[in-house]
């Protein structure tokens, strides 16, 4: 046990004070962690959309103060009661969902939805007791997504942290906390692509350029990228993208450009940009008898997918995945593993580096679409 | 060979003359068969929706005079130049769709939708030459769904035959020639419910009965029928339905009360009524995290499905079938014998039979919705 277990530590977090206004780095209390909980070091943590999105909160509930933060690496400082899967010094990914081993869907071979810590964005505490393990002057501060690592020291569920290969380096394997492995999980774990079939990936930001390096690791003979940003395809090439489609250059819809590229369409899709005009197209592009579409971008809360019920008849199959189902704590480390003997190569997601005190530079540059991960050191 | 290979069967054939008229029963020259295509003489039929469907002619293009009836049972008389499949004297059952062997969908594991012998409801005549092989002095009757099975004999693609174990009872398996593989298939082949699971059945008729009789062979726990007419419940308990929901006597919508009866949904639906708001229902009502939807009906042609993309999102599962993803050769003569070891009960999907001069008795009791199958023997 560290010599700060059951102590409050003092720390730097990056507080966000207001919706859109740059993060303070602010003196915080982090309180210890109480039953079923973990408090752990954050050494490395990078943005995430999710994070931006919910910091300028203009779709959602605001709850500020708060800390954000959700894709990371850290290692446990102490446990609180009940904790006996993780102990002080075990390297963990913190995960924004979780895996509580004892509901229905924790159960079930197939879903990662765990009923008791699946993603909640609206609160701000937690589940223990309903309160924040941060303050400031005894004035709490608000978690975001049950982890926070927008902080030297964060308090988490344990059913939200994968515990990994204590050789991985966390300034690595910290981006498959969330985008990467939402992707990557898509395309291997939903999608499933037979190795040389075809594969369609619609939006090229970091979680689809996962889902496309899911489908190089699967062996498809050829994978079909989709933006509206034509800029994104000559770095998409080093995810295993090897043509190019951009709406915008077509006067037809994207669906009938990809049927008439690949005769007919392609045997799987991948959405990742949440557009709904994009996830029909992903849909309706895939080759009718065996073709499958896989959905992971977020769509706007009044979104409504429409589409002539004979696309579905003619054996389409329509999939959404979440965290590319994986169980965080079941299937992560061995995501981590495929990182380790190089099957999976993550160095090309990260483009950017700053220290923590620099982390707003992080939030300009995924707003200029600039970056896809930046990782933010803690120390340094 | 039989005596009559090469030469033209005169025989009894119920003509249909008009849209929505009763069938006469006529003398018809049937011509023999040409390259890849075998005439039969037909022992057993029975009828289907589709046939009077096509025979109201309300929704496409009329064709007459044509000869309808899909679903039967027969034997081979003689067969055309490059038909090694068949010989005369096999039993076969044949199939409205094909299975050419060598096209991409029936070159995939996964379709049976045949690029050369897929259902074409508006084609009255052969592929080969684009000519009919019926005709009642020198006129042509055209063909249906490249079956016309309501004749004495009858010419078809050899790639819509299924040779079938000759001690199978063609008055009883010839209802596997569509609806009841229909709907038995989309069970067994596409939902797979696993044992012990639980599944909503949506529309009672013949093809949703068999979806339920697959649920049953599959070891459902709960088979939840679902229909707008409650005098259906009775028969179905038969099928293995446990439960029953009629949504008109509920004010919620049918998926939020099946919702309630199975702690957040189904396992597996199957949707066997066409309608779009019970397609739409059928989606919504599976569990999130691993549900799977599965549609048969066919939609009316300006049908829209709509739905939330959060609902596929929360990983759920949409898929659509086509004559229960069998491939009619490859795999329905393990169908008949699922029928001879007794898995498979057919026989009280039989409800009625009538002689071949009474066939439009057949039609009286589908449009009263009396019967589920009435076979249509052709001696006698």
């Amino acid at each position: 046990m560290a010599g700060t277990a059951g102590k409050v530590i003092r720390c730097k977090a990056a507080v966000a004070w207001e919706a859109g206004k740059p993060l303070v780095i602010e003196e915080v209390d982090v309180a210890p962690p109480q039953a079923n909980e973990v408090r752990l070091k954050i050494l490395f943590t990078s943005l995430c959309h999710t994070d931006v999105y919910f910091w300028e909160a203009k779709g959602q509930n605001p709850l500020f103060p708060r800390i954000y933060g959700h894709e990371a690496g850290g290692i446990v400082e102490s446990v609180g009661e009940g904790v006996t899967d993780l102990k002080p010094g075990d390297h963990v990914l913190p995960v924004f969902t979780g895996e509580c081993k004892e509901c229905s869907h924790c159960k079930s071979e197939e879903s990662n939805m765990c009923s008791l810590l699946r993603i909640n964005t609206d609160r701000g505490v937690m589940l223990h007791d309903g309160k924040s393990r941060f303050s400031i002057k005894g004035k709490p501060i608000y978690h975001f997504v049950g982890t926070s690592t927008f902080s030297e020291y964060t308090v988490i569920h344990v059913g939200c942290l994968a515990k990994i290969n204590p050789l991985a380096p966390l300034d690595k394997v910290c981006v498959l906390s969330c985008g990467i492995s939402t992707g990557l999980g898509a395309t291997l774990n939903v999608a499933k692509p037979p190795k040389g079939s075809t594969v369609a990936i619609f939006g090229l930001g970091a979680v689809g350029l996962a889902a496309a390096e899911g489908a190089r690791i699967a062996g498809a003979s050829r994978i079909i990228g989709v933006d509206l940003n034509s800029n994104r395809f000559e770095d998409a090439k080093k995810f295993g993208v090897t043509e190019f489609v951009n709406p915008k250059h077509h006067r037809k819809p994207v669906q009938e450009v990809i049927a008439e590229m690949t005769d007919g369409g392609v045997d799987r899709s991948v959405e990742c940009t949440g557009n709904i005009d994009a996830m029909i197209s992903a849909f309706e592009c895939v080759h009718d008898g065996w073709g499958i579409a896989v959905l992971v971008g977020v769509p706007h809360k009044e979104a409504v997918f429409k589409t002539h019920p004979m696309n579905v008849l003619n054996e389409r199959t329509l999939k959404g995945t979440f965290f590319g189902n994986y169980k965080p704590r079941t299937d992560l480390p061995s995501v981590v593993e495929k990182y380790m003997n190089k099957e999976l190569e993550l160095e090309k997601f990260i483009t950017h580096s700053v220290p923590f005190s620099q982390i707003n530079k992080a939030f300009e540059l995924m707003l200029k679409g600039e970056s896809l991960r930046c990782i933010i050191r803690m120390e340094g």
